[in-house]
């Protein structure tokens, strides 16, 4: 049996599954926050060993780990992921190979929803696909020539940081003209705060300047509020850069977009993203590349540690 | 014995090379223009068995080809070479296997570059390689963990078509702000003939305006003249920005650059592109990146071809 853990910032994911990748059971617990790492993850070993317990007696062969943040995969260590307070440079996986006594692979969420949406979801036999992590912050995994790419040190993927303008809006990474300062949730919000009209329709729906997030331009944009439909023509824009910059380079069959995309849809979103890469890649490119929503919702913290330990036997 | 034909605009290099690479014969002769492909590729196959005849009896085991321009890799054709009369849509590696009775691989000079590169040049011992040509346009070849990514329908690795401004300069491939409008040989030519000053040393060097090339810019550069630096460091500009989003995407160990950044050197154009990069990436990403020249020079040709037939065994 395979065990999958997803680490996120107010809950962990279990998951137990065959080796075929078929998932047998699920739980789901708050994350540990004792401010001692080493006892966060006993916790969780405690856990995963309770859901493993319902495997009738086979034995746990492999345990995939998806965690936020920067890995060194050098170092087999978390850096500093937001939310776990006390964490910094935590040998994870080691760590959970000494308490579950089985071998354990460890990927950011980009890398391993690529993987989830590659096994699962939207991407199913695909050999080339990105996927687009689209919630605070905008990350990419990679699936090249059938495997994961994770590039040097497992720094590839970071898409949110491509430029898609110049000099740009300023970024959180101190850079500037990246993806993520236009279409990441954190930024998007912050622009849509400080440009929201003041007799606006999504004011309105959101009560206030400063509850103002990007649901209520998605509402607001479906019953054809202007100010919201612009805000998401400049979203589709810079994404669209972004897109047509990967169609150049790495010519996937399919990107697949998380969170935001997903919620948006084909009218406001992904229509006018296909129109623009169309209109920004060469004719003959163009009808190659798939463009379309993350399909696992609510259960890609589960489908996401279950992919990354049916990854456990391949080359890294 | 593996041979290597490299199909040049004027030249068609051949090469007989050892199963381990080592290259035991070469010879050049003009590339065959008689207007018939068919013909073409008998007059190709005759010289590529009179270097074969120098393998004191061993048998040929594969060829490996180098072709320039759009190849349709599902179909296994040349789509339309510059240069070479009459030729659209030729099965040129089904033609020469049929005439040489042995595996034929084909690749675009890009890729056949980056395996170069690769196996005998700058990027020996790299997981992952870019190799940008600089010619008279911009293409790369990427190598991704050890395997020549060709993406969907072949078609990975223009990087010369990634947009590096908005809306930019018309691009000859009809989109806007292509690195190839801003570095390629031919739209640089271009540039800098439309803008060189009527007193200047560039114009005094080539003797004219419509003599204008990138070496009299090169040279004038390297004797300080204020008009050619500024016209490096526009190239290097728009070609650091290419190189920043390479870094976030791949995350390469080393980025390969050809001819005309070669011919440059460190002072004028590799010292300038690493700060840029430098600059424009995190912290902890710069130190991993390497970006040199080219090393293969005027021995490419061969070294493509027998890289390309090295790559025979492998996965496509």
């Amino acid at each position: 049996m395979l065990l999958g853990i997803d680490i996120g910032g107010t809950k962990v994911a279990y998951t137990l599954a065959r080796e075929d990748g078929e998932i047998v059971a699920r739980s789901r617990a708050s994350t540990p926050q004792t401010g001692n790492p080493k006892s966060d993850v006993e916790i969780m070993a405690d856990a995963a060993r309770a859901l493993a317990s319902e495997s009738a007696g086979e034995s746990l062969t492999g345990v995939g780990l998806c965690v936020p943040g920067p890995l060194d995969l050098t170092r087999g260590t978390v850096v500093h992921p937001p939310n776990l307070v006390g964490w910094e440079e935590v040998p994870l996986a080691a760590w959970l190979e000494d308490e579950l006594r089985c071998s354990v692979r460890m990927e950011n969420d980009a890398n391993a929803g690529a993987l989830a949406e590659w096994r699962y979801g939207a991407g199913q036999g695909a050999r080339d696909l990105v996927y687009l992590t689209m919630s605070t912050g905008v990350g990419a995994g990679l699936i090249v020539d059938g495997r994961l790419h994770r590039g040097r040190r497992g720094t590839a993927g970071e898409v949110g940081h491509v430029a898609v303008d110049w000099p740009g809006e300023s970024c959180a990474c101190g850079l500037r003209g990246c993806l993520e300062a236009y279409v990441g949730g954190r930024a998007w919000t912050e622009h849509l705060r400080g440009e929201a009209e003041a007799d606006g329709r999504v004011l309105a729906l959101a009560g206030g300047r400063d509850r103002i997030g990007p649901e209520h331009v998605l509402t607001a944009a479906r019953e054809q509020d202007a100010w919201a439909l612009a805000q998401i023509e400049r979203f589709n824009l810079y994404l669209g850069r972004a897109l047509a910059q990967l169609a150049f380079t790495l010519a996937p069959e399919i990107v697949v977009l998380g969170t935001i995309v997903a919620a948006a849809g084909d009218t406001l979103c992904l229509d006018p993203l296909r129109q623009y890469v169309a209109d920004h890649v060469w004719p003959h490119q163009a009808p190659d590349l798939r463009i379309e929503a993350a399909q696992l919702g609510e259960d890609l913290p589960h489908r996401s540690a279950v992919a990354v330990a049916l990854a456990l036997g391949e080359e890294d």
